[in-house]
């Protein structure tokens, strides 16, 4: 178990010794120990490896300027440079707060960034100004529309950021696939087999096996099949997907670029990097913030004690299970796989950093 | 089948009998006759008797003055004065279509307001401006939160509406929920059982009972169950809870008032009818329309000729079977459920209107 600060400070003088500002690498760092502090650890230090091999062999840009490139008085468009995506991102979520102090609301797109990390990170930082937080981003094609034989689209998770005034904020973070690719894997390491629902075939037909990514199937939206409703998670991936590359001149879909260095770059793409797309709303826009939080804390309070079906224990609002491994894991310290640790004590050694996990 | 004018015709007049204005009249016809043109009849002429009888019993006001409770730049807060849910809400989507004019972004809170029909008409209403229109409301408790025994939510649907260059828009219109409650009811009445997955029993577990919501079951979020997704149709059907309810001061939840006139209205309710939620967005706010609309012709092209999965014909693009069903009904006619039909006959009767469709 590690200390967040402790591997912050490792992550972050590696993102230095990058070429990448102190400054800079420190939001990185925040937002990969946020998702481990948060339960999330496959958009945390296992990412670590990824990002840095991509800054190296030049894929992502460590001196990135972003820059905005259109403007209006509630939103922005902004060009990432190419820059790694929680840099971006945490930039571009401050803008969509600085237009939401003045407009009431602010809509960020952003196009030519990279893998971001957790869309919640994003989301929660409208929280403290007392606003909502939206979030999403589109991602490698992985996952099939409904009656489509391959993978067009991302797991495009939204994130959506509610404060309250007594209870904990509401925070809703989640992929729009019916599975994510880590899990899959996982299977797959460990030869097992998975429950039909989550993925198909180089065909397009369902299929029990984890290993069928490597060999042209697909994840499943969320609804698993027409029957249950796969064509709504196509939809909301749909959604995403437009909403973060068509409206910022990023790339979607298929084309999206690959956010881990063992997959080749994409030629002749339609548009720049990857895209993301935020929001920040001002509660005062549209109610009172103190009658809004006050109502917060009905909702939340209703939906928690609702009685749980039988052999449950409770219902969960969202962001509870977020919050409560969070919670945790900044007493007992955040537990690291062993091979991540591999990779970790590996990039030090290369990039000359002190490893002191051991 | 049935010509749309000849209906909106008896529809205005029928809705004009009973105190509502000639103006909203129309614009209830119009929002009940697009739902059975674009083949959606659960939210056409068959809601027809239940905004009439609450006309006529004082649950919804025939001639409702919705008033702005509440503005900024970018945003309003409307309250719908309990008038009827398609005329408060196109109202509220106008609204938003005119902050966006000037804001590039417009969103609409609204309370106080009653079943609207189908979402997808009001998202729609910003296609001819140029700009993505968005819409969605809470409904009828009848959805269990994830882990939780009894329905706490609407099938809470979300409609967004995104324009194109020679292609036809894109329209996501979609529930939230597994199923619509209209289809697990025909189920029931003809005596069939339905598949595991869409339904829960009084305790929480899993039926195939589609009698079971008369006898305290509730409708799962889409993703069937928590193994896969459904804490993900929870968090969507929360979120459009919220955006719809707690920041326009409506009700939420498990207090959304019932739309239909057989169930009691209920007492001591935390805030002020049913609630929506609008949004319209300048698609020049973000980016030249023009590069926009090309590339969401490449969007839509690249997603309607990806290899079908075997057995499928064609992958769809959201939108595509509504407006496929719309431009057939404008040729045929509507077709009429005989139930629905002798609804229709009734209320002409009642209201001393000629009915001519026989």
């Amino acid at each position: 178990m590690h200390k967040a600060d402790k591997l912050k400070s490792i992550i972050t003088e590696l993102f230095g010794k990058c070429g990448v500002s102190q400054a800079a690498s420190c939001v990185v760092a925040d937002v990969l120990i946020a998702a481990e502090l948060r339960g999330i650890p496959s958009h945390g230090l296992l990412r670590l490896h990824d990002y840095i091999s991509m800054l190296r062999n030049g894929r992502i840009k460590p001196d990135a300027q972003p820059s905005v490139i259109h403007k209006g008085p509630s939103t922005v468009t902004l060009d990432g440079d190419n820059g790694l995506g929680p840099v971006v991102s945490r930039h571009a979520m401050q803008l969509a707060i600085e237009k939401a102090e003045k407009a009431g609301t602010g809509w960020v797109a952003v196009q030519n960034s990279n893998h971001f990390g957790i869309a919640g990170y994003y989301a929660m930082m409208a929280l403290q100004h007392q606003m909502i937080g939206i979030c999403m981003t589109n991602a490698n094609p992985l996952v099939a529309p409904t009656f489509s034989r391959i993978g067009m689209m991302g797991t495009n998770p939204l994130a959506v950021a509610i404060p309250a005034n007594e209870e904990p904020p509401v925070v809703a973070d989640f992929a729009t696939a019916a599975i994510a690719r880590g899990k899959v894997d996982l299977l797959h390491k460990n030869n097992l087999t998975i429950e039909a629902g989550f993925l198909q075939d180089s065909q397009g037909l369902a299929t029990t096996d984890p290993g069928i990514l490597k060999e042209g199937g697909a994840i499943l939206p969320l609804g698993s099949s027409r029957k249950f409703g796969s064509h709504k998670g196509y939809c909301m991936a749909a959604i995403i997907d437009i909403f973060s590359a068509v409206l910022s001149g990023a790339n979607f879909g298929p084309f999206v670029p690959p956010s881990v260095p063992w997959l080749q770059a994409k030629d002749n793409l339609p548009g720049k990097g990857t895209g993301h797309f935020f929001g920040a709303m001002r509660i005062d826009a549209f109610r009172p913030a103190e009658a809004f939080l006050q109502s917060m804390d009905l909702w939340i309070r209703t939906f928690r004690n609702a009685p749980p079906a039988l052999g449950e224990d409770r219902v969960l609002v969202p962001g509870d299970p977020e919050r409560e491994a969070e919670k945790k894991f900044r007493t007992t310290g955040i537990p690291i796989q062993g091979k991540v640790k591999e990779q970790i004590k590996a990039l030090c050694n290369d990039l000359n950093v002190p490893y002191t996990l051991d």
